[in-house]
């Protein structure tokens, strides 16, 4: 059984932690960006040094209190807060900011797990580096979470996701001992893959207080169109052959339906729209060529090879960076149109790539069996990362219709998993999807992974009943 | 305590395994590659299907009986031997070689853990992709070998390890269930990252029975250059060059010294050597390029940037691919020249990348106070991961000097512990390195894999002995 954070067990710590990292239970560490869970909490901690967060995990491993680990709070599955149960101690890495060190020789960077992403770019940048994890959250979402999600984002079809860019550790464990794995290493095969075990651990294995992180070189030139297509399947066709035209460099490619469009002119107005009749289907292609190549030359090519071929019917290509940036704007609003309109239920799936167009006929056809909806399919479609979100319909209001969320979901989830694909591509668990990870997930590795949990943290405190639920569900 | 896999244990499999599973236990599947260990068994089973590996575990589960798995055979750690304790099942996956399916619009293959490393390459090839991972052993070497080994090779700077090279597994845990991952995506963050774990684990924790791997678009042009450098850091100055010039495309960049062209000299003479007098160190370039770039090209702008900075002296570039493969004659002939004169003692070593030119240098010195040797310090010098081996002097008996081999490798592995490098790059612990890994490894990491293989295969019938040793050492 867990206890509370309660002011005897922080009266206890004050000896041992300097004034500074006892901070108010603000409203803000209690609140998730979805409005799905209300937070609690005994007590918020933000420690200043590895040592400091050492000493927060042991007391709280003996007082059997439980620790919810805190970055940028912008998680989209309710892993950073815990509703029910004894009030956590929050530990919030927000005042381990730090970029340790440079490496550019060795396109290398460490930093601490509080250092938001975005200062993170900039300083590779500065470096004349690229750190290429880039989502919309950056202004305020913290490597170390970023880390203990696995965070996407739109560069993931080149780069990876943040699993691919993290090259060593810093962690504190659950007993409060110290892991040093800040390796900058390519190569290091001495005994079991800690770090990738933390990574996507969601706070439950442990703390990460520090990354070696991976950089790459600035590219020479960057570049950007949107094509339109007649269907996904085209749209996979025309990615396919963005591979033999303009082979690596192609850094994203993203699906935009009409749909989203659609909203966007409802909601955003004032947004230009690329085309007058938005399209059903377009992509959106993001270029990053090494030097001797010119991006516009390569969009060029792809787009009078897809048009011979049926796969585009039109395109924009950017023909400066402000209008790269624009075609950037249309795609990263899509959210906040979706958000305006109100989604009855949002999903964040991925299919092996050639079963994506089928996916998506198969699965409109069964929400449509069961219902009316508007559906907004959209996402990083080079990854097989779709947002497949379903909409009342005009007139209706959200409020009347969130009762049918659970089908919807169920209708969604039920065709992904008999379509080999995942239930959570870039989002992770949390708490909104341990029931469906328990659904949905191989029982043989539910096993392991509970197992794994018994072994590392044996009183449970790690930020419990995220990934995982207390009982065998 | 374990038990021997002896007649009544054989026996009584005969009832749930076809007579095809029983093999001989023939004197290949006892030794390995250096001749440092003599293995063991009592029985030799091949299964054919990932349903029999899972009754075989769960057999050796229930009667405590060690379980050895069993691959190509080439690994270098001894970590497919077990010389000592009871009799182990030696599990081999050499009757499940097929290639299950191939996805060349999604860039994956799905192959059994059985099938040979050149198989799948050129499976991959046929549907017009690259498997990248390349190495010495690849006409041996299987698939799940090389994952459990987590094997590196000469493509890793641009492809990665055969870690990256994964997307999903099929395993049969120590409890004989099976764990279905065979997934083909490229995000899929639903839990506890147990494809990693397993990879690298070199059989402890589990049985690779199947693997989705990721294929690449095949080059659309190669090409490969010897240079001449002044030293180690210059080799890596023109690295860092090599990347402003050329971008990605670099598929490998090896380092080759004077000691290893003398040695080819001295014991393989019928090999042409590229340089009249043997240069103190050079690089070998290799190119992989996408459409409309030529490699001759690159290199050629290389070199002349390299050697107006003074960092190229001589080179010679491929002007074939027949000259491309005799400049990787020659690196790849290095590890038998050294075998013919005899080390003392050989290391897989890796360094933060900026560190190597400081290491060669106080290595070296290091060992010139203990000793007079010979050292051919040579490997994949973009991944950091060098081959530092010391030899015994001309007219000096390998024999003679072998009993220095433990001080010669503690010198050369303390000075990599202190400069933040690894003592296993691409080979793995196994059982050679199990005390390496006790006296540098990270106590707080040691203690978590130990936790976790206790929780995984509680009756530690998983390749007892590799990795960690049964005692805390």
């Amino acid at each position: 059984m867990l206890n509370d954070a309660d002011a005897q067990f922080a009266e206890a710590l004050r000896a041992d932690l300097p004034q500074a990292a006892f901070r108010e239970v603000a409203p803000r560490y209690l609140e998730e960006p979805r409005g799905a869970y209300r937070g609690q909490a005994g007590l918020v901690l933000a420690p200043g040094s590895t040592e400091e967060v050492a000493t927060i995990l042991r007391a709280a491993g003996r007082a059997r209190v439980p620790v919810v680990p805190y970055g940028g709070g912008t998680g989209l599955v309710g892993g950073q807060v815990l509703p029910e149960g004894p009030a956590p101690l929050l530990l919030s890495l927000e005042r381990m900011t730090a970029i340790r060190a440079t490496y550019p020789s060795e396109n290398v960077l460490v930093a601490e797990a509080g250092a938001i992403l975005e200062t993170v770019q900039g300083a590779a940048e500065q470096a004349g580096r690229l750190f290429p994890l880039t989502l919309a959250s950056q202004g305020s979402a913290r490597i170390g979470g970023l880390l203990s999600t696995n965070a996407g984002g739109v560069n993931v079809l080149r780069y990876g996701n943040a699993r691919e860019l993290c090259l060593g550790l810093e962690a504190v464990l659950p007993d409060g001992s110290i892991w040093h794995g800040l390796k900058r290493l390519r190569k290091d095969n001495t005994g079991y893959d800690l770090r990738n075990l933390l990574i996507g651990a969601e706070g439950t294995l442990g703390v990460i207080t520090a990354a070696a992180l991976r950089l790459y070189p600035l590219p020479a030139a960057t570049g950007a169109a949107l094509m339109v297509v007649p269907s996904p399947a085209a749209a996979l066709e025309l990615l396919a052959m963005a591979g033999d035209v303009i082979g690596e460099g192609i850094s994203a490619f993203e699906l935009i339906s009409g749909q989203g469009l659609r909203f966007l002119a409802e909601t955003v107005p004032e947004l230009r729209q690329p085309f007058a009749d938005p399209p059903d289907w377009m992509v959106l292609v993001d270029l990053g060529l090494g030097p001797g190549r010119a991006p516009q030359d390569a969009l060029e090519a792809l787009f009078a090879r897809g048009h011979e071929a049926g796969l585009v019917s039109d395109g924009l290509i950017a023909q400066s960076e402000a209008q790269r940036r624009d075609f950037w704007h249309i795609r990263e609003t899509i959210p906040e149109a979706n958000k305006r309109v109100g989604a009855i239920a949002s999903h964040d799936i991925s299919l092996p790539l050639s079963a994506i167009p089928d996916y998506i006929a198969r699965a409109s056809e069964r929400l449509a069996q069961h219902g009316a909806y508007r559906i907004n399919c959209f996402g990083h479609l080079g990854d097989g990362n779709l947002h497949f979100n379903a909409f009342p319909l005009p007139g209706e209001a959200k409020a009347d219709r969130i009762a049918e969320k659970p089908q919807v979901q169920r209708i969604v989830h039920d065709l992904v998993h008999e379509m080999d694909g995942s239930i959570s591509a870039e989002h992770g668990i949390g708490r909104l999807k341990a029931p469906d990870l328990e659904r949905y997930g191989d029982p043989s590795k539910l096993a392991a992974m509970r197992a794994i949990k018994s072994a590392l943290d044996p009183n449970g405190i790690m930020n419990p009943g995220a990934v995982l639920r207390a009982g065998p569900g």
